[in-house]
């Protein structure tokens, strides 16, 4: 007998990207920036290293939303702080979705997704994206977004890294009468965002993390931007004190360095250009990434599964899943210049191999 | 229109204490330790401000779950680590109680219970403390368990500080279908536990926090120890990168100086029993804290709100709810001996103006 739900002795979890503790392994597995945070995050937390350890933090992160705020233009009220952008997501279901409730998502995107509608008990409805992992706003998707209370939306999305034409999904977010969640988690290396859309609609929120392009995936801190009404149902329902002292601090700090942020997300955009130049050469087939990581399926005879391995064995560790849609492909998180050297070396050297 | 769950909508948020920023303030409100975390937390947190910021912290704290597990006597499978115990709390209630099903909570206790049943649709059922705040295991009492999916019990109790008998637990225990959770926050101030039954029992859970006896509330850990089957329940539900790295490293580092734990542990107890020793001698009425706070009821004409707002004008912030059964008392953190003369020397001054 089990003392749990039905619905989570049915679960499987959501799995994370392994952190291993290999020494010298070239770690492009799970989309963490290959540069160090700004100087000045490490600056502001050493002068928080005191006595101010011992009383809780601010529950509102009210100086970061502040800032935030005039970053981005938007009233601190439209803002809420959580511990990690995946904090924010499950705070979206558990306020917008009510057990058997439609929760929807494009896919392949982020699998956490219908982890968290199974976890709630809501509805899980996958909305195929076409083979180019692109939405297009057909009737029959449309007739699926009926009743949908919750959509989550990755964009850019993942795993392809693909830019998602803004065009479809306003049709999307017009024709929903439920909550839209733009999960712009990799959206720092593209070149448009969907900022405007929150500002717009009173049913679409935005996701932002500071794991990705602001390095502190270590750190937990994410955002979510939308109209008033949503943002106080999120507030009702998350942990009072769901973000810490240091992260407070560290956001802050790495939001402040404008410029820091501005080189690094510059090298790995440049990094990123290249890699997939190489691949295409090769005769990879790779897609137009707007993120920090590539999405490339390898030419025959070499499988995915067999480059990831072989990778794998020369101590690169990728990202490769055993699921419908994207078995043929790997996602290769951007480095430094000097790791992706290594990943493309390494690559090169098991596509001569597999031709022998 | 909302696009609210209802039960959303009609929902109060927890009101967490006031963390106020006014320079001069005596802060008694939120139980925070009034001495500062051990040395050797800033010491690991200053060599952990480098490049690894920018990495996804361990999943599942494996070092500091390896830790506790040695100190406390468990397996590491039989603990989770969460954002502090409040996030433990939270994964019980989804894991362990459905929409509709019966969770029960003693009262008064921690206002949160409450709230995270709201916000899960899960049916509140209050059982009443007696009047000194403790539980007799009746037979109206264990007829109320029948059917409850999951039970919290603060141990020590809170507001009033009073241990809870422990063999009209094991009868409270031994009585339900469902899981019992033993939110021990306060217990290192107490002068026993209830470890043995989440090591006896396959339905209890014990829940702590490094937030009050080791100083550590504004890095928020907390964790939860019981049967492997349940700890695999709430490792399903649980954010996967739940706990950031500093505190990890925070936590382990506090939890490795026990010499210290025992210290300032040592003093604010011994500053409790002077406090409630000088509070009965002025008449008023008080609890047998075992806790590091103190619940008082003010002697007449002086009441509980007159004394709170009083307090509060000398500049000493302490807790008051305008609520049922702990209306007529207020709730005093042990800070301290110089925070706390301050404390007495006001309160003194507010029974002579009262009396006058």
């Amino acid at each position: 007998m089990s003392y749990a739900r039905k619905t989570i002795d049915q679960l499987t979890g959501y799995v994370p990207g392994e952190q291993p503790q290999v020494a010298g392994l070239i770690k492009l597995n799970t989309n963490e920036n290959p540069y160090p945070p700004a100087p000045a995050v490490a600056t502001a937390l050493h002068a928080a290293l005191d006595d101010r350890l011992r009383l809780y933090p601010d529950p509102t992160a009210s100086a970061l939303r502040q800032q935030l705020g005039v970053q981005f233009g938007f009233a601190a009220g439209q803002i809420v702080i959580g511990n990690g952008c995946d904090d924010l997501l499950n705070l979206c279901v558990r306020a917008f979705c009510d057990t058997g409730d439609k929760l929807a998502y494009f896919w392949p995107s982020y699998s956490l997704y219908p982890v968290l509608a199974n976890i709630q008990g809501a509805q899980p409805v996958e909305l195929p994206l076409d083979d180019n992992f692109q939405i297009t706003a057909h009737p029959d998707l449309l007739t699926q977004l009926a009743g949908v209370k919750l959509l989550f939306i990755t964009q850019p999305n993942a795993p392809s890294g693909v830019w998602l034409a803004k065009v479809e999904l306003q049709r999307v977010i017009e024709e929903m009468d439920g909550v839209v969640v733009i999960d712009e988690a990799y959206v720092d290396f593209a070149g448009d965002h969907c900022l405007d859309f929150a500002r717009d609609y009173d049913n679409v929120l935005v996701a932002r993390t500071f794991s990705k392009s602001y390095s502190l995936a270590g750190l937990r801190i994410g955002w979510t931007v939308g109209a008033p009404a949503l943002i106080a149902a999120l507030a009702k329902v998350k942990d009072s004190y769901n973000v810490n002292r240091l992260s407070q601090l560290a956001a802050a700090a790495a939001l402040a360095d404008q410029q820091y942020f501005a080189e690094t997300t510059r090298k790995v955009k440049a990094t990123r250009q290249r890699v997939l130049g190489r691949l295409e050469e090769w005769k990879f087939r790779v897609f137009p990434s707007q993120t920090n990581f590539v999405f490339a399926q390898p030419p025959a005879p070499l499988t995915a599964r067999q480059w990831f391995v072989a990778l794998r064995e020369r101590k690169v560790l990728v990202r490769w899943w055993d699921t419908d849609r994207i078995r043929d492909g790997v996602r290769v998180t951007i480095g430094t210049d000097a790791e992706m050297n290594e990943f493309l070396a390494a690559t090169k050297e098991i596509c001569e191999k597999a031709n022998r």
